[in-house]
């Protein structure tokens, strides 16, 4: 695989991955969504199948790995070359903001309606700003949750250990089952294994901390969030935006070392 | 294949793909189904095990397009020939109709128990006719809901966005993986990736408008609601019937395009 | 195929399908069961991976049809021979009846604590039989709806219809792509696609009647029902008893001469 | 396979399996998860996701039992040595307790927060003990739940039928299809049947006993629950625990000998 097949293909699946993994957040939490409320396995499933889809599309270019946890640890067993490393991570972060903004272009609408639920609270010229200012920090919330995970209980160390649990296990199943031929990235099978995998741990071990279980699903859709125009949008949680990224790669560093030692 | 194939193939496989598909809406939406109010998780899943369906029982004839906007793709990417395109459209268009008539003979009881509740509700020889009128007027939404798609938010330039971007991704996942051997349409592992990645657009990017991303499935029914013999059906929303066209269309000449840039 | 083995496959795989299917719908109609009230989505994935379960058991012996309409579809297709027909229908209908009784094995204690709720209603002694009978009347209804289909609209050509397309779906589906190389029975992809399909037919086209779209799968369960000993059961509806029997043969009838005549 | 593989395949297949199943089970029931109180089909599908991520994962070690009763079984079939059985245990009973200690470590903070309502019930010093301790032990019963099984209705006999019947249907389907090449264990597509198998027995047999069909599942986490420091977690059922290895146990052997019988 050449650099820019490489490029190319982390940055559309990355960006596919995104665009049906945010979406389905967007679906379920935005108000007048078809899909409003409908529930944890609906995200799950639709992760997994955000997971799949961006997989296929980008496997014939780049191996479909979506994820730096996972390009850590192909290359900690060998499977890619250290120096192609920062090619996938730069395609991975740029295919993530790229998707976090299709999502804002696809639910645009959506998310006006549900946070200028502001003005319909406190009303234009309402003095009641108090009560408006919570209803927009309310609101706020599960508006950045359509982007970035956040823990439901903050602690640092556990919610590190969750993401580094979780993280192992996608990469584990990923060095053992999902490889194609050449050892580099995803196949056919692979790939529909890793999404159900995923919809595995979303289900498993999403309650903590939502599963970020990928440092460019975290950080990218984080910086989207940021960036775009949204009315009431609220903060972006900085604070916690380093768990799911140190989390993710030392879960996959880590399977890349149980997979040296018990499977090699 | 033949003409003849290809026409036959498309028309079975688009009956069946919109009869189990909006049949799924069906058994959602309308009183006195034993699926009544199963939730999104339910039509979506439907939808996609109505592409699986359709497709299985179409792939051996015309290679389970299904779909205009695949049609359309894969005569882009060089799939097919254009002579052959208006033939897939035809079948298309024949079976979304064919389809949409079975709904109506597999739910006829359930189509007239739920739309007749009018004379519940006014009463026969009722005064209230406006509070009936509204209440015919409710009910007709759900109805069409059955055959065509609607937003929640009515807004062209967002709604085609939408479509755009949800057809795109489909096409793009079945150019890159889901062709058989001769790339002129889906093969049997292909069949089963297309219908995830179906579950997976419905659940992630259906929210806002109901996902067409098929021209045929959502014009074809549409024709349909306004032909069959229903009580009180309402009308068949006109106005908003070229942005699942157009919307589709469109999306599936980006996907083409991205293939013939990135991919091929 | 031996006449020996298509017997022992047909019975056990189809004993397994019913243990599995109406085991479903026992768990999500009985009280204090850990599937009470689990939904449609539940029960129409039980059915699906109970047929894929009894149909991986069973396809190495017989082939996997466990159902009196795919054979039929089969034999005028001239898959199998018409003399192994009444073997293949034997087979299926000893265990449908067998898997109905593993079933009252399974949840018999919850049978019993479901049904005799109408000791709590009416109470030892109690004055108020009218209550109580109702009340029988009422739980009489689900319990039966463990082991057979009933319409939620009785009206013989209505249900009949919907039988009718739905079983030629399935037939359909499994003629084109179901079957194993030597076209007798199902192959290790065409049982998954087949269980995806039964998913998809249930959730689309189940609603009305409850999907038989299998004889045995019907009548079975009936004869359990009515021979098993089971406190205020109620009758076993013998009324209905011949729709979905006969709009399944009839729908595998219509699905082998549609296969003949487009795809042959 | 040498003796070492298998250990080490069994120990790291089943804690994954045990640290998704159990875990799924911690997100559904522990207040302030984000999967809180997703229902029956999530834990359904959670613990047949944990099955195809275990398996897939130690397959190429150890063949993917993750079960004695699988191992049982196919010891009977004659497709591994009777002297790798206890191997094959050892590995499991190791793996089921680290997989649960896994999960306690996950969903830690959950735990607590779960288990420590009583201090909001009762109140620091609060004179009502009789509402904490009852407070308590309603809340002991789920937070076992995570752990091990427990049935709907306490029945030996009932209880055993359920298991026996669930795991021998369980084993069937591995050994008619499950295996690989060389009979020794899972192979990859295996692994998909067999986890769709699980989600199928869950929903259709999960009712009455919470369906352990695996005595490491069971056995393993109720130790770990005896040992890990777990505030008011309450009793670990040790009365109860027996049925869930014996009936399974029973039910591999009875799936050995019907295969033996019909399909060898």
């Amino acid at each position: 695989m050449s650099s820019s097949d490489i490029f190319i293909g982390e940055t559309i699946g990355t960006a596919v991955l995104i665009l049906l993994g945010c979406g389905v957040v967007a679906g379920v939490i935005l108000k007048r969504s078809k899909a409003f409320e409908a529930g944890w396995v609906a995200i799950t499933l639709g992760w997994g199948f955000a997971v799949l889809t961006g997989a296929y599309i980008s496997a014939p270019l780049s191996g479909a790995h979506l994820n730096p946890a996972v390009t850590l640890g192909l290359a900690i067993k060998g499977g890619i070359e250290w120096s192609d490393v920062p090619v996938y991570f730069l395609g991975q972060m740029l295919g993530a903001v790229i998707g976090a903004a299709l999502v804002w272009l696809a639910y645009l609408g959506h998310f006006h309606a549900h946070l200028t639920d502001r003005e319909i609270v406190g009303g234009p010229g309402a003095q009641d700003t108090v009560a408006a200012d919570k209803q927009q920090a309310t609101d706020a919330g599960p508006v950045l949750g359509v982007f970035s995970t956040g823990p439901e209980i903050r602690n640092v160390a556990q919610n590190l250990a969750t993401e580094i649990i979780a993280t192992a296990v996608l990469v584990l199943a990923i060095l053992t089952q999902g490889l194609n031929g050449d050892g580099k990235g995803l196949g056919v099978i692979g790939v529909m294994i890793t999404a159900f995998v995923v919809v595995g741990i979303g289900l498993s071990l999403g309650g903590p901390t939502g599963y970020a279980i990928n440092p460019a699903r975290d950080l990218g859709p984080r910086i989207a969030h940021a960036l775009l125009p949204l009315p009431n949008k609220g903060g972006s949680d900085w604070g916690y935006a380093w768990i799911p990224v140190v989390g993710p790669l030392i879960g996959g560093a880590i399977a890349g070392g149980i997979y040296e030692i018990a499977f090699a």
